[in-house]
């Protein structure tokens, strides 16, 4: 099926601009379904149209649905290809796609991607590469889909210092834990639904164990404090170990249990960047954040603490982040301006050291039903100068052990790791069965 | 006080660029306090800096802090200075600033505004004008302060059709209708309150009454759908009748109330534009935006959902995006590059007529207690064909006059008001004591 000009949403005598594309599963698919109508919107907007000219698969004999334009299985050729002035890598993974990466910046052609583990695992290598070559990477898509949240750290918010950021940025997880939280279904209940309902992928370790997470909060890092971490040594925790009782407890303590991703200075020269099921206030606006929704916050000094909920995936969220790059990019093709400026990653900055984090946790302790227990471990905690703000112990009904729920002042990683050794060598506690950690965000 | 460069926070051999001020009270004070740090974080992010060349102020004499520059009293001589570049107008109101915005555009040197009053009644003059001289004018401070939400819509979101957008952006209502909620007051307390804390002008009215918010829909509908609407026809209603009685009847049925700006398409050419106290459900995430806090939603066709919440107001918010857009004009000068595309005003596009709004309705009646009167009622809705969602009927305790409170089904506005006009007709009620819109959003 060959487009005309009328399909494409253009006028006859309108600019396009040649784009390329190099992959084509559900969200190339869902790119080019959608290219027509934004196209109409686009030249509206802005005076040009865009016109997918050449587009690579990697087999060919897979080819489902009618592609507008040629169709070929060697992506160098759509590089290559004179009639491409943008290349949109849509192949996932970090082999293949940093070498497509790399080619198109070669070819001085700009880069639009939607993938997080390129630029989160790759970056280091990439975005130096970028900046010496001139050649802008766009990259909307790789956070929180439908949510223009990078464009809003680049440009809307690039007066402020930031003071910290948190995400929700994996909807898979927020779905399991919505579930869990409102229906108190346990987490293999609520994972094989989101399977059934195709919100988590057969593999589900990229989701559900936060590494997926963890790639976003790198590119968020990047963006807000021009440092992308060194993706193997980010702290990642995913949901697999919150279990029903903790979301019961948690909303009695008022919190709900969400997998949150902090990026946030603690010295000039340190961030910490972690990715871990976490506890955050009922009445705060993330805690209303629910299913497959993603939201971003942060505190800038000027702007004060700002918050962007939406759609975090899907082919059509995913589609309008990938057509605002194109139009950005398309724009300054035209305009002959330079992209968008992204940070150095030569900086001084570092993420802090293992056991360095200072913050609250919540504790569960399943200990045996008899008396001394809390005194036991409450003396540990005050040796340990750890405040305890909040306990809870569920009436035992003549069980054998209980479980014994503490809510902990502010202390270091450090503090609590020697606190909970002791108090797994206690006689009558079994090791601590649980540790999240809680945020009070602003 | 003569700043250095050193003070400025940039480098001597960086490209500054020069701003001229006009207007010079809380916001304009606060730019000039917060740029010095924003400087070095523009300079390191877009290398380049900021420069403020000119103030202009109305009264010389009421100078009060010490200020960068030479202070004029002539604000033609900062549009005229040939070391100003950008042009900041921060004087307010609609006269004085139509005329410095329309010499700055005349002088083709861009103009940055938080004038939200400027824009939406004198911008079917200005916007086109700005056009035709090819000179852009930024404004994302004239709406919801430090939420960049102009450049969502104008960039991040560009390639959407909206299906519609709500917002709450006026924080001194909003303040004044979270303390109704939060602590039972009424509307003067609450008033008197906000009053106290400085959230709250002596002349309460461009607050309280909607107009602001108003001034801010139209903006959004500008940008949204291509349409500036006449603001003397935008239907506006303010937040004085609504009663601490009505906010907890509208608890007690699963909303809030809020004075929410509605924005939406109800046909390809008619937009549905209106402020009023609206009644949403205590689920949604708008329902939790508390005290000054503003938030705009909106729902794509590709991004779906999306809602941004921050501070609407305020020096510091305020400074963040009169600096955002600063940066941006300042990137555009040195590139050489066209400022952001505004949509045209001159499209088909129009308001939707009086009586012609479809919607949900919140009805409180004061009707005497006596047996007959909750069929009268009913009996009247079905025969204007209009569904009872919900009643509610507290018991009365022996008072003469009870209240009688429906939740309606969708219906027009013009068959509520015949409704209306024959219930206050019946012998044992009074007029309808009050009539709030209900919006379940998406």
């Amino acid at each position: 099926m060959l487009e005309t000009e009328g399909d494409l949403g253009l006028n006859r005598c309108m600019d396009t601009i040649g784009v390329g594309l190099i992959g084509c599963g559900t969200v190339g698919s869902g790119l080019i379904r959608n290219l027509p109508t934004a196209n109409a919107l686009i030249a509206e907007r802005l005076g040009f149209g865009l016109e997918i000219r050449s587009i690579a698969i990697r087999n060919l004999a897979k080819t489902r649905s009618p592609l507008p334009v040629k169709v070929v299985d060697d992506w160098k050729k759509v590089i290559s290809d004179p009639l491409v002035q943008i290349v949109v890598e849509l192949v996932g993974g970090t082999e293949d796609s940093f070498a497509i990466a790399e080619a198109a910046l070669k070819a001085k052609k700009p880069l639009i991607t939607a993938n997080k583990a390129l630029l989160a695992e790759r970056g280091l290598q990439l975005l130096p590469l970028a900046r010496k070559l001139s050649t802008p990477i766009y990259f909307e898509a790789s956070v929180a889909g439908g949510i223009p949240v990078l464009k809003a750290l680049r440009e809307g918010l690039v007066a402020n210092q930031l003071l910290g950021l948190h995400g929700i940025i994996n909807g898979t997880s927020n779905y399991i834990l919505s579930q869990m939280a409102e229906k108190g279904s346990d987490f293999q209940n609520a994972l094989q639904q989101a399977k059934d309902l195709g919100y988590a992928e057969a593999d589900d370790r990229l989701d559900v164990d936060g590494v997926d997470a963890a790639h976003k909060a790198a590119i968020l890092c990047f963006l807000a404090y021009g440092f992308l971490p060194a993706f193997r040594e980010i702290p990642i925790e995913g949901i697999r170990h919150v279990t029903a009782q903790d979301v019961s407890f948690a909303r009695q303590l008022g919190y709900v249990i969400k997998l949150l991703a902090i990026v946030r200075p603690v010295r000039p020269d340190r961030v910490e960047v972690r990715v871990a099921p976490t506890l955050i206030p009922v009445r705060h606006p993330m805690a209303s954040v629910h299913g497959v929704f993603n939201a971003v916050g942060l505190v800038g000094n000027l702007a004060g603490p700002v918050q962007f909920t939406g759609r975090g995936a899907g082919p059509d969220a995913t589609s309008s982040a990938l057509l605002a790059d194109l139009a950005e990019a398309a724009k300054n093709l035209r305009d002959n301006a330079p992209g968008p400026v992204l940070p150095r990653t030569d900086g001084k900055i570092q993420m802090i050291g293992k056991g360095e984090s200072v913050g609250r946790f919540y504790l569960r302790l399943q200990v045996e039903d008899r008396p001394g227990v809390l005194a036991q471990v409450a003396g540990i905690f005050a040796a340990e100068k750890i405040g305890i703000s909040s306990v809870l112990q569920p009436e035992a009904h003549g069980a054998g052990t209980v479980p014994l729920i503490f809510l902990l002042e502010l202390t270091s990683e450090a503090s609590l790791e020697k606190a909970v050794t002791l108090i797994s060598k206690l006689p009558n506690s079994r090791a601590p069965a649980r540790i999240f950690r809680v945020e009070d965000l602003s």
